[in-house]
């Protein structure tokens, strides 16, 4: 969303109060986390305590973005390690204590209801991969000094979500009334009083058409989603960026107008630099075709030559990851890289890897994503004023000594 | 491995040093293994102490078990629940933490020669998903008090591992020598002076073919492995029982004759109740095909009437599962189920659900997969000494109360 001052103050406040919690944590002794904030690091929030500090960037209370070199192979990405990004302070952790209990308001269906989660987990069960990714994934590769965290690669990862399809849960209600062109979702975060709700709130609209694959989720990677990723309950839809997988959601409803909440009226577009948000310019849904290295992951010491084994991961919101090449000069040349490991499904990234045999000089290493339906990842970003959507392949590059 | 004498001295060792680790690890506050502690339960090992108390059973400080509630639905088990099983005490914690250094020698190939783990990672690249799963798993359900840990479903998790193909080290060193029928590997344990090696080393040998599919691994879900699952270096592979698998491996070797090793020799030969272990008879090998439900799991308060979507796990080493039956009346009737979620191979398992109706009344829930091939997994278990391979589905049945 924008960054209102509301907005802005909000954060600041939990960022305060998280400074001196995450500090007493790091006295308990988890040593990742001593040693990250003995180096200077800012210190993980008290509901992020969990992550690795040793393989994350914390930007904010609000904002921890996964290390290049910590995504691993095996294609999912640990909760230790997964981004965090949130655009209002979440819900008291007393409501993730019984994540059966959480309440959800249906609407827009023949027959509107409120279920708890526990109802919910009886209607039926669906499970999928997909790659959950910041809008702004790649912010900090734009040259204009977008307002909002520097992301660069690290504000996405691979994950399992669990839970009832949202078709099963409208059908159970009587199907959707007529002339619904949206699904529109509320997060449960308490706006505190004396702000204009509206401005801070998170409500975001999709195209109803997303409710065929859309998940009302309450597990991720095989356990019980935490509040840091939007626990007890949230809204998974496959493919779309992460702001439309609403945190905590307490309302889910089809409607025939996008909603007005500024998140997303003005929050959220993809606009030329300097021009405000409106409701006529492109929201962030569907994700564009991406890749990345994450091997290797540039700094630190030179690599020692020989056979190296470069990998990433590919990925798509829309046609899926058809193929993947890699360039080791900038994109002069390029070759065909080999995927790996399972198959996760279409909104799942993939795993790739090149073995390159590299002499000692200096290396620029990227990979671009091609898909089913022909389209090839671009060279280059598209500005816009928030810095969205970053996808091309050159700003992505690593660059790498070999000694 | 057969239970010798210095074996069981060797685990007691273990167990008293563990005790006093794990109260200790309590009282630092991670609260989920207090509550277990305040219960009665035995603490975690301190090299365990990751886990997640409150959904595991800890049988000793060599046998973790997953509670069959806590498996989730994403397909993956977490580390935080994955079962752990030490036939010998583990190396030295230290060895964990430069994972690079460690060595592995190879030998049964043209060019002989130690690697370590870091030539190892530049060597080739990829990633499976399977079931690894103790042979003993399922020895709890048989009457005549098999000797070892009593699991009941949970000596078995779906991990995913990355690391090099044992074939491309191979192709590196020249090729397989001749005369070859078995790929021999030792595990990194130290045998504490004053024991006879032979007895108690863990050193396996599998058909070599087995080559065609095994890893050495070096992740496991996406993290470095810890050592409590055979971190630095564990061989992998798909398909086989976890004894196969060795942790913390120092030597691979193919060679002509099964290792002499009383583990391979004696131990972990499937033989009738009363009779000594001998080479005769089978080796547990790969794996049989199986499937348990997790939902749910009995015990505790009775179910509310109404629909359950009831689930579980399918899986096999052989055949690869083809279709999944449910029964709730104790295998009189059977409905075919529904699997769901990300296929991730034929080594992995596959989560199924079936929807039912439940009046309040008692029920005797349970499952049966069928392979490609036509097998049925049977009713009964086979009855043996040591309490293996237990796939029958009559013993892994769900009471439950419906009110």
């Amino acid at each position: 969303m924008e960054q209102t001052k509301s907005d802005v103050d909000l954060h600041r406040r939990r960022l305060l109060a998280a400074g001196a919690g995450g500090a007493a944590a790091g006295l308990a002794g988890f040593s990742p986390a001593s040693l990250a904030q003995a180096a200077g690091a800012k210190p993980l929030p008290p509901f992020a305590a969990f992550k690795d500090a040793s393989r994350v960037i914390v930007h904010s209370a609000s904002g921890i973005e996964t290390q290049r070199s910590a995504f691993g192979t095996s294609g999912i990405t640990g909760q230790e390690i997964l981004f965090v990004r949130n655009n209002v302070s979440p819900p008291n952790a007393s409501v993730v204590a019984n994540p059966d209990a959480w309440q959800i308001e249906f609407d827009g269906v023949a027959n509107p209801r409120t279920l708890s989660v526990a109802d919910l987990k009886r209607m039926g069960l669906a499970s999928v991969s997909m790659v959950l990714q910041c809008s702004g994934n790649g912010r900090g590769f734009f040259g204009h000094k977008a307002a909002g965290s520097q992301w660069k690669v690290g504000a996405a990862g691979n994950t399992l979500w669990s839970g009832v399809p949202v078709k099963a849960v409208v059908a159970e209600l009587g199907g959707l009334r007529e002339g619904i062109r949206y699904m529109t979702s509320t997060g449960g975060e308490t706006i505190p009083p004396g702000i204009d709700a509206k401005k801070v709130m998170v409500e975001r609209s999709v195209p109803w058409t997303a409710q065929d694959e859309a998940i009302l989720a309450w597990e991720l990677n095989g356990q019980p989603i935490p509040l840091a990723h939007g626990g007890p309950l949230r809204l998974i839809i496959p493919g779309y960026f992460g702001v439309n997988n609403v945190k905590y959601i307490k309302r889910l409803a089809f409607t025939a107008q996008e909603t007005g909440a500024n998140i997303q009226s003005s929050g959220y577009r993809v606009r030329p630099v300097g021009v405000k948000g409106a409701t006529s310019q492109p929201s962030m849904w569907e994700m564009n075709l991406k890749s990345f290295i994450t091997h290797p992951a540039g700094g630190g010491q030179p690599l020692r030559a020989g056979l190296v084994q470069v990998y990433g991961v590919a990925f798509s919101g829309g046609s899926p990851v058809n193929a993947i090449e890699v360039s080791i000069d900038g994109g002069r040349d390029w070759q065909a890289a080999r995927f790996f490991g399972p198959n996760l499904g279409r909104y799942a990234w993939r795993n790739f890897v090149l073995p390159v045999r590299l002499a000692s000089g200096a290396y620029e290493i990227t990979s671009r994503a091609i898909a089913d339906d022909g389209e090839v990842q671009p060279e280059l970003r598209v500005e816009n004023e928030r810095g969205y959507a970053h996808n091309g392949w050159r700003d992505h590059a690593v660059k790498v000594t070999v000694a």
